[in-house]
């Protein structure tokens, strides 16, 4: 059996750390050799929230399972934390603007990235689920200056996934006969989910469906999907983000599968003339508990033309919380 | 990978279910190689609410989900079924007596058993999880004679798992060093935790804690857990009654460790006593799909007593709903 390893959750007494935090203590997330340390940040006013959560986590009697603690204490939730999983994020509220809620959130995540700088593991893992998620990610690494950039990532793997189901519906295809769906962007309405290079087998996806049903069908499904779950629920995605989460950790830390990637919001390194230093969702690879951009993709005038969209909004997202971290 | 086996889950659009359901598709429940066809199982009026859920679930893309299917017709959901998981229940109403709940909960436990008796598969392995379970799960019984009614059980692993925890805390250890707990009898305040053969490592679990904290502590602690959180939460045990079911399934298909047993409510064979037929909860052991009660264990006077009036309220919920069986 591995050492322990810290897992922090944040908004953990919401509803996505509801699904994910019994998924990381079961061991789905890291493994079944792997003990956790699970830490729960939350506000002050949620603490009480919190204790029903951990009184449920307890009685789950997860054998790898080491430690549960709950804080309102960043510096406490990331100590020597291998693993952040940063759920909570401010809703936007009434009659606020969008400019508002990136400021409030870029305060939260400055405070985070902070404490993480401080006190969290050089080798910590961070994944950023909070919208707006890229963003928020990128205002992590401003703050977290001693921790590699390349550690710090934000979810559009629910984007991947909602891409991969409805192609996998649209063709009457197993999901797992699907490869190389590329979310490139913001984890918003401009992301851009690309078929391009999409394989079903060995067949480019794109011949088994028409250009007019991938156009005006699955990139608007897919970027206004967060809005039909509302719709149907009454609520946002909660376990269907939460298991985003498990998969992109699992794809991090034990490998994506063969002749296929997974998307990522990743700093970007200027691959595909992206802006380098924006989190930006690109088609990766992982191995050995690291990731890399796929690189020499094709990239046509339509995919371009989406790809600078979602860069744009991305821009105008960090240069309005610039003045944060400048 | 094997043939894709369907499971069927009631009670779908709850709070239990929305843990449960992706952990199923996910394939903590039965294995990674282990393909399966979820059916969802509501009453009409949550048809729509189930929709929210069905897109969450294939907004996660899980590799070993074949097919969803929702309905409200009990004979479609256990149709050709190999697991059932029966977490629906009536809840207890404003001013609702025992007895109204009981024949309210009967009369949907009849429908569900004559259902299964028509469709399922001969193999199906069914956990009842709504309460009250016990008796749920013998009203199944008594309407699917063309099931083996080894096949039918009832969840205590919930209350198993809490003695666990309860006693893990207390002395300081591991989860995974605890062996041997037993809860008897029913899933309500009646249960018995046994600790007399438990062991910790190789430690008789009594000799490290007082016996007056193991009586009026951790007894009547789990016996009201459930209260507790409800109390902490204001809403019932969710994701922890999801995570149990999880573990009673597993442990029933792969086995249950070596050395050590689970709590199963299971019709008695007269093991212990236990009037013949009652669905009464006993320490089992688990192998080749397959479960079996753990026999003469030697049971004190303290033991007795309260395996016996466990027993009674057993004797008095069946006798409650007998004259819709006879």
């Amino acid at each position: 059996m591995k050492e322990p390893v810290g897992v922090t959750i944040t908004g953990a007494a919401g509803q996505i750390s509801y699904s994910l935090i019994f998924r990381v203590a079961s061991g789905e997330m890291l493994g079944s050799d792997q003990p956790v340390i699970i830490k729960l940040l939350e506000i002050t006013p949620a603490l009480g929230a919190l204790r029903g959560v951990r009184m449920e986590v307890e009685d789950s009697a997860f054998p790898l399972l080491r430690d549960i603690i709950c804080t309102d204490d960043a510096e406490i939730a990331f100590k020597d934390s291998h693993f952040g999983l940063l759920v909570g994020a401010r809703p936007r509220g009434k009659g606020m603007e969008r400019k508002d809620l990136l400021e409030a959130n870029a305060n939260i995540f400055s405070l985070q990235g902070k404490a993480i700088n401080e006190v969290a593991s050089r080798k910590i893992k961070i994944l950023v689920v909070g919208n707006p998620a890229n963003t928020n990610a990128l205002i992590v690494a401003k703050n977290a200056p001693g921790i590699d950039s390349k550690q710090i990532t934000a979810m559009t793997r629910l984007d991947h996934n909602r891409s991969l189901t409805q192609l996998a519906q649209k063709i009457d295809s197993q999901i797992d006969l699907i490869r190389r769906v590329t979310i490139w962007g913001n984890h918003s309405s401009t992301q851009y989910p690309d078929l391009h290079h999409c394989l079903v087998g060995d067949i480019p996806a794109l011949s088994l469906i028409d250009d007019e049903w991938y156009i005006n069908n699955l990139i608007p499904s897919v970027q206004q999907r967060g809005a039909s779950i509302i719709k149907a629920r009454g609520a946002s995605s909660a376990a269907s983000a939460a298991n985003a989460a498990v998969m992109h950790m699992q794809n991090w830390v034990h490998g994506s599968r063969d002749e296929d990637w997974v998307s990522m919001g990743v700093v970007s390194d200027g691959s595909y003339g992206i802006e380098h230093g924006l989190v930006y969702s690109f088609p990766c690879t992982c191995a050995d508990g690291d990731w890399n951009i796929v690189k020499n993709l094709k990239i046509n005038a339509l995919s371009r033309q989406k790809m600078t969209a979602t860069q744009l909004e991305l821009i105008e997202e960090r240069d309005a919380v610039a003045h944060l971290f400048k």
